[in-house]
């Protein structure tokens, strides 16, 4: 059975020494943040992860969840209890606003949790967190009456929630929504439609189910300009919240997936369901979007949680396991062969992960710091700047983050031989987990359009710019032993700037020139982004080693691995640069028919 | 229900317009291999895997395999039918020795019939398959009666054949075996010791079961020079061939893998089971490399076959799923969205997926065509040169072909979207069974290391410097439209013989230097084999495409893709010799206990 244990001392790492969240003490909700609340809150939501959730990730897998005759759904063994407990240890409520029963915490403390959380049981993890989204969507966009109402029962988690916007014919292009609502006259309206793929859509964990609902009103035009936001609970509630009567909404069925099977994803079959209109009419996609940009970082986690995870099982299996002998003589002469991690080729890929895998926390943190900034920096323009890089890094994040981390967990598969193909090691769970990450909350494909198609070149490419400029402050900064680190990274900037040149030179004459590199883009940004990360991390570390810290180890290896990040990652820059440069033309020249197969 | 059509053009065109396989009629086995028996072997060969085995290959993944508490096994619904249809038409005999009932047909052809029914259906083709390896290795140590009792059977598929090198404390190190082989003074040994992953170690497809088993006779080396190659029948047979009592092997298991469920991977407990010797005794390594080298190949070419069958139905999928508009305004007006062929990130996937397959089957009939050339070329010095650079090709084909057919088959179900994690759209199963092939038979840094460590220094590097000299030549031989891509091939085996020059000038002062970089050697050396078949199916296709062939799109759709393969595969070489050339120091660089996570 594979096992887990918070990487607690790098997340504390990263905030006090790297992100040095303590400075941030005068804005609102930072005040208490001290490094010895941090450092209580990453500690306690490590042991609560490993202790409580990850012993059912396996038990989730192999057991999934049931749906019974009458549409209800039980989730795994376990999870209802575990599920008790995460509330009353008040994790759920930890960066909520106080005004709504929450504790106020920075958001960038709520990330360290959501690796956790995600790393220990990623199936699990899904049930809070799509919750969140809703909570967002409706604080910033319902009523007040809304507000009182649904939000404080779902900062508790006695109430639930989700998100519904897919259907059968129609995912990314939300115009394609077929669900409509229609008014019935006392402020309230009948929702009719199909959706599917519902994380959470029906379960046991919860005595309500608040669905976010996406639909079209009569007459709205048939575009995503005609979608509303609809709250469409499974019981309905009294203005007390008293639990009221059974909505007409039901879990048709539960969808059989490669992975995240301690989730129930659902169809939801709503039958002239009564729900309430969120925010404006026709607004809808607006709304949506503040639910899918925190959900976006979400999924971003996820891609790290289950390359650490893995990395972690592959760490241990590589110092257990012994097969062959070390290339320079055995390196354990006693032993009839050494242990696989004296290979070089073993190496390599466990170098990837550690490069990967702390480089990544590292830029989840920064994301999740920068949400904070987004409410909470002293200025509108601090507060303006924080959003637009927030907006640029999300797709980063979320793109580069979860294809990564899909590689890294089927890298840590291929450190255990055949038996990383075999359910009882685990390994094989964590890759099919960690697949659907590159999918929902918009494919990775749609991530790179939505980085290069919007957010470069939103309000006149400020952000980028910005984003540039950061980079380069930070490696004119570092001389010394980060000299040579600085300067790859340099190089790596150097290319993605050459690459947005490119964009902004052959784009307009083409838009299928933007479209054919976006990928690729994306890709070139997560290594410019890891590696400001390494930089920073390697500065932290050198002054800890400089100063004869007693945790020598610690920094020398953020030190050693920073130098293998440049050596090993930043090369693909380059190439990456050079695909993008082809342009669209030979992408886009075949016809249609010169795919199919010719028999 | 994912569809498969073979692609039997591709595979004529390569067979007699890029192969020429005609022009070795003069050879043993080609004389009947005229260009119309070879189109109606392809052509015979994709009907019968496209109706009979792909309807099956969902069948198998839902259903697997049941072991009975017997230890007898049943393989899924419709497998055994097939199988019966599969050897009535004679398609186990295709390529095998007429003296031992085979039809003499040569190994290449035999290697396209392999990919369709891989493409068909993986877990099937395992059971004939690993047959064959075991075939080759009766045929090439075994005795004159051995081959007589056993080939011709195993040949016909009456009897199957097993390989059994795996135990659970050793893998790849086959020193490690503990099974033991006591003489029992009449010639035959008792067989004692368990075995692990075993692929269709036990199943009801054929009257018999000849396990090929590695095991230690008494004081023999505790090393890999200790062991010798059993054969182990599941029911003991006559002279005669007949049926005798049940030996003592059972099934003790089957394991629970992530995929190819309908292959029955089994645990096998040797309780004494008589076995009698094969070849020499302590010779069994080299014995076992027979196996394998032929099942290196087979592997390689799942990896390409996965790629296709997902390849195929992502194909249809883009052009039947609307999303979204195209960049360039909408394609379709009439309809409310376009296909999401026309965006360019679902292209940029089904560009690669159609460079790689294409590539890669040019690459595998190629390395088929060599493995007759081994047997059948006119003189002993061009036998000793096929051989040479087939062992060159072969860990290429295994692991650059499962590494990219994996990375495939994954883009392939990301085209799908939310569908592709859906286990009925079948795009996962796909991904699972194409997991396996990276793994077994070697892992692919088995492979790499094979390839640097073995392959590249042997006879003094004359295999890769005749590798080196064909590129050139093929390079120096292209002109008019070709020039773009020989250049792009030239620069290619340029980086290619960078990274040769780099591990001979640095591996010798420390070995670890290459095993950090073989990884990344064997994905350049792949690059540079599909480049010079892209070359050359492209002067083929140019050819045709001049003449004004009435094919003239399929002969264009080669010339595009080409030129695309060239665009977008090649710059990684630069970027994966750079890597290459940061050597081993940063990557050995960390304590062991550096890896553990730090609370």
């Amino acid at each position: 059975m594979p096992s887990y244990t918070a990487p607690t001392r790098d997340a504390k790492f990263i905030l006090n020494e790297v992100l040095d969240v303590a400075s941030y003490g005068n804005l609102p909700g930072f005040q208490s943040a001290t490094p010895d609340l941090i450092n209580t809150v990453v500690d306690e939501s490590g042991k609560f992860a490993a202790a409580v959730l990850a012993p059912l990730n396996q038990v989730g897998d192999h057991e999934g969840c049931t749906r019974h005759p009458d549409g209800s759904v039980t989730t795994p063994t376990g999870f209802k209890a575990a599920f008790d407990q995460y509330v009353e240890a008040g994790w759920s409520t930890l960066t909520a606003p106080e005004e709504f029963g929450g504790q106020g915490m920075p958001h960038v403390l709520g990330s360290v949790l959501e690796e956790f959380i995600s790393s220990a049981n990623q199936s699990f993890g899904m049930y809070p967190g799509l919750t969140q989204g809703a909570v967002s969507a409706i604080l910033a966009t319902g009523s007040d009456e809304q507000k009182a109402l649904f939000a404080p029962r779902m900062i508790a988690n006695q109430w639930l929630g989700t998100m519904n916007l897919t259907e059968p014919q129609c995912g990314t292009d939300l115009g394609l929504i077929r669900t409509r609502a229609e008014p019935q006259g006392d402020g309230s309206f009948a929702i009719t439609g199909t959706k599917i793929f519902i994380s959470a859509g029906e379960h046991d964990l919860a005595e309500n189910i608040i669905h976010l609902v996406l639909a079209k009103t009569p007459g709205a035009p048939d575009s995503s300009k005609g979608i509303s936001l609809f709250i469409v609970p499974k019981f309905l509630v009294g203005d007390d919240g008293s639990i009221g009567e059974r909505n007409a909404v039901q879990c048709g069925s539960i969808e059989h997936k490669m992975g995240i099977h301690g989730n129930s994803t659902c169809v939801m079959n709503y039958d002239g369901a009564k729900g309430w209109l969120v925010g404006e009419e026709m607004k809808g996609l607006a709304a949506m979007f503040i639910m899918m940009n925190a959900a976006r970082l979400g999924v971003g986690i996820q891609g790290l949680s289950q390359a650490e995870v893995a990395y972690q099982n592959a760490v241990a299996y590589a110092r257990d396991r012994r097969q062959g002998r070390a290339l320079t003589g055995p390196a354990d002469p006693a032993e009839k062969a050494d242990p696989i991690i004296v290979h070089p080729d073993v190496r390599r890929m466990l170098m990837d992960a550690k490069a990967f895998t702390e480089g990544m926390r590292a830029l989840v943190l920064w994301g999740g710091l920068l949400v904070d900034l987004t409410h909470n920096a002293p200025s509108e323009e601090e507060r303006g700047q924080a959003d637009a890089l927030l907006g640029l890094l999300t797709p980063v994040i979320k793109g580069y983050g979860t294809d990564k981390g899909f590689d890294t967990a089927v890298n840590m598969q291929q450190v255990f031989g055949g038996h990383g193909y075999i359910h009882e090691w685990g390994m094989e769970q964590f890759v099919r987990d960690a697949r659907i990450a590159q999918i929902y909350e918009g494919t990775n494909g749609v991530q790179a359009m939505d980085l290069c198609g919007r957010k470069l070149a939103s309000k006149g490419g400020a952000a980028i710019q910005a984003f540039f400029k950061m980079v380069d402050d930070e490696v004119a900064a570092s001389d010394g032993e980060l000299a040579p680190l600085a300067e790859a990274l340099g190089k790596a900037v150097g290319e993605q700037k050459a690459a947005t040149m490119w964009f902004m030179q052959n784009a307009m004459a083409n838009p299928n020139n933007l479209g054919a590199g976006a990928h690729h883009y994306m890709h070139i940004m997560g290594v410019v982004c890891l590696g400001l990360m390494w930089l920073r991390m390697a500065k932290a570390a050198a002054v800890r080693v400089a100063d004869g810290d007693g945790d020598g180890a610690f920094y020398q290896a953020k030190l050693t691995t920073a130098r293998y990040f440049f050596e090993r990652f930043v090369p693909d820059v380059g190439a990456l640069r050079r695909k993008i440069e082809t342009g669209a033309e030979a992408l886009m020249a075949l016809d249609e028919d010169a795919f199919l197969t010719a028999a």
